[in-house]
């Protein structure tokens, strides 16, 4: 082991250090926190964010990667991912002017007001300057850290390493090509479920119950996390897989949203629980991209959370929890409304088959902007006849169409992707599972999951981040990212619930 | 203002930003933190408390604060009291060698280590090496920042800034004298109180109810606090005012531990919250002392929470709360019962009349062993020895004797006195709320807590460091700190409740 590639860890798990404080401030701020500490929050917050920065963007950084680079045992996987991505960490972060960073926090500050104001007054215009102005900065970030092919590249890179824009164009158009067609079918069928049952009156205490013994079913790990209450849920985690925090949040009403916040919130945590932690606070301890975290939490909250086996165990506690809600509903029922398939406007309330769609407008119209086929001010009524085209229906104002979502008014670009690859990483994955795991169904139907986490700690948790998100789905299955396992298992499900 | 004061108090503030850390950290290890979230927990507090100490120690400082006392405008008490204090602050740090202070921090964490297994084993020899050499570690930190007189001063002067333990002594001795008579007269009065029903079944919820709606009553700010569960109960500040976190423990044979643990907190906690806030994270916002921060605490737990008034209005409620234990008993049985006195090992439990023996006897240990009239050998024969000349009982073994207390495990001396110089600036302030509020009493009753956190708010906790704790009595009550207040409140109480 190198002298200098020690020096450069240990210099990394600081800043892993520093990391895992910027999320304990977060964390406590979402759940917590009393509403009068926001100002020494926000202030210690950004003490330790600078601090980390300054840390990360060195010299001494910059001397000891260039001389671990040298000098490290090359062809020992954890020495070269730590080298690989520690690199990319540095230069991301380094190529980066003081002031162009600078610029893009006060600019998604001022972003993020006009959005809100914007949005409440549904009044695109209010906001468009300021997008104008963040996706030109973006531009600038693509421009200093540098690309082959276009800017949105770079971006996207941030979030999914290694995936390129005009790639994932051509898979998400396949997708689109194949999913509205069978999205019509669904929604002429006249056996059209009836979803009013899942927004009686569950209790609050009966849902927390329900969401805590999923969540130990599915082998959270309650030593290495916990569980609480946020009004958006979220995961995190507090520096290693020994300390992973998931938040649901729950109504009364609404039975779906707190049990699959919960099932997909334990999808991210199982990974984050499942990451090697004798490399804890290096990139080997890492997770491989925001697609492959979605792959998780899709995976447990969709493909196996809204499947039959899973409510041929779950149907009988559930109705025995809700006596009043659910007495006069059947399996079937209850089956079909959670699977139920409604085209609306709202990107975070969509079902399984809508969703991507969602998604693949999301990512056109992002594309179009870097590539400046798109201008700002024609943003509204592209998304709107989009919206017309992929769904079938139109957003009677900005505030329910273009203006839902708050990513943009934050600078992040390129990141909305990470769902729907997410979706069909998970489906090609599940479909290996099911060639390796004959019995999987009778395992989820008898409550038992611990097969399938085993499976998804072997071949994709514990690497950590020793591959990129395509490689390892090539690995394990054979071939490249694709849509058909995907469009095989919604064909399969919604023609059955659908009698199409 | 001078540029080099406005500097430094940048400076000041960014300490402030990481002890808001650092106290996170350890709030959320308290109380949420998953067990396997620990390794990195320590790290990342290490981390945070190394650079908050560089920073505080280094050269810019140094510099900063010379300019700054030449420069500022004197006379202002903000001003003033910042410069004193951070002076202060940063001689103590920076007088000490970082070797010491390393060697400081080793000892004691096998001084722990030892103080367990010993107390575990009741085998003092087990702790008595470590500890002798703690005292000795402890001896050359006074070397190194200085003192006029004795060594345990210095150590004194961190909690209790400015006082002289041989002034201390005088002080105990005379309590001492007062106290041990009437504690005699108490314990062969015939009227005994029956303690017995405080350990009844009091179920979690109600307790957690009461608790709640008592620290309401007394004006705990729920929007710059918030309570939780803990071990070992705590108040802590995240940074400023806004951020004041307390901690109770509830058992549910023992109604007694969490409501007057809570209203403890509570009092610790309201004068964390009326620190002047537009100075935060500065020593104009700090509190006076751990003495003076005790006086509230027991002002509000034994002055207020243990007297007539404040039960001829929560009688009621909490027999509601709690129909099964209570039925059979009386208020003045109830009154009679948490203000049993019972002369007994623990100082944790202690009463309010016994308590300030087990303190006095902690005093004249340490200062003994400061002075060298004590050898660290002979220490479980004269705590016994004083055990049975104060409270007339004699420990059976040194886990029960001296083996009790964590503190001098940790390298804590001059800590102790504290408690005992709460109780005695708080019944010396309660004596002149009683001229300043005549009704106090009747608003007690009524469950009206806003006059005496008034008057706590204007003569206390808005000053934050300004004065001396000596100091601010002396303007407050017109003398400095003596036992008579103490006495005549306890002799008065304790002849009522057992008809002396």
């Amino acid at each position: 082991m190198s002298d200098a590639y020690t020096k450069l860890m240990e210099r990394v798990r600081d800043l892993g250090r520093f990391r895992s404080i910027e999320f304990l401030l977060e964390w406590d701020q979402e759940t917590y926190m009393p509403a009068n500490g926001m100002t020494t929050r926000a202030e210690a917050a950004a003490l330790v964010s600078g601090l980390a920065h300054e840390r990360l963007v060195a010299d001494e950084t910059r001397d000891l990667l260039a001389k671990a680079e040298d000098t490290a045992d090359r062809g020992d996987f954890v020495i070269d991912t730590n080298l690989r991505e520690t690199r990319r960490t540095f230069d991301r972060a380094a190529k980066l002017p003081t002031d162009l960073v600078k610029e893009i926090a006060h600019t998604s500050a001022l972003a993020k007001t006009a959005w809100a104001k914007a949005r409440a007054q549904s009044d695109f215009p209010e906001f468009a300057p300021l997008l104008e102005k963040l996706i030109q900065l973006k531009k600038r970030v693509a421009e200093h850290i540098g690309y082959d092919t276009e800017p949105l590249d770079v971006l996207i890179d941030e979030s999914d390493p290694g995936e390129k824009a005009a790639e994932i164009e051509t898979l998400f158009a396949r997708l689109r090509e194949a999913i509205v067609p069978l999205l019509r079918k669904v929604m002429e069928s006249p056996h059209q479920p009836d979803g009013s049952i899942l927004t009686r009156r569950f209790p609050l205490d009966q849902q927390k119950q329900l969401s805590r013994q999923v969540a130990e079913a599915l082998h959270f790990d309650f030593e290495s996390g916990r569980s609480d209450v946020s009004v958006h849920p979220f995961t995190t985690t507090i520096g290693d897989s020994g300390d992973v925090r998931i938040t649901t949040r729950y109504s009364e009403n609404n039975i779906a949203e707190a049990l699959f916040g919960t099932i997909h919130e334990v999808g991210h945590g199982l990974y984050e629980q499942g990451l090697p932690r004798e490399h804890r606070l290096t990139p080997s301890a890492e997770y491989i991209s925001l697609g492959m975290h979605e792959s998780q939490s899709r995976l447990w909250e969709n493909q196996i959370g809204h499947s039959r086996p899973f409510w041929d165990y779950y149907w009988d506690p559930v109705r025995r929890l809700f006596p009043e809600a659910l007495s006069d509903v059947s399996q079937d029922e209850f089956y079909a409304a959670i699977n139920r398939v409604t085209p609306s406007l709202n990107r975070v309330s969509a079902d399984e088959l809508t969703y991507n769609l969602h998604i693949i407008l999301r990512f056109e119209i992002e594309r179009a902007l870097f590539t400046d086929k798109l201008s700002v001010n024609d943003l509204p009524d592209v998304w709107n006849e989009k919206m017309k085209q992929l769904l079938g229906v139109t957003p009677p104002n900005d505030r329910e169409g273009c203006l839902q979502d708050i990513h943009w008014s934050m600078g992040i670009f390129g990141y909305f992707q990470s769902y729907a690859l997410g979706n069909l990483y998970a489906a090609q994955l599940l479909e290996q599972v099911r060639k390796d795991l004959p019995d999987l169904d009778a395992r989820i139907a008898a409550n038992d999951h611990r097969p399938l986490l085993d499976w998804l700690r072997k071949h994709i948790h514990r690497h950590g981040r020793r591959y990129r998100a395509n490689e390892l789905i090539e690995r394990i299955t054979g071939k490249p990212v694709t849509i058909e396992p995907f469009m095989e298992y919604v064909t399969a499900k919604f023609s059955q619930i659908y009698r199409l």
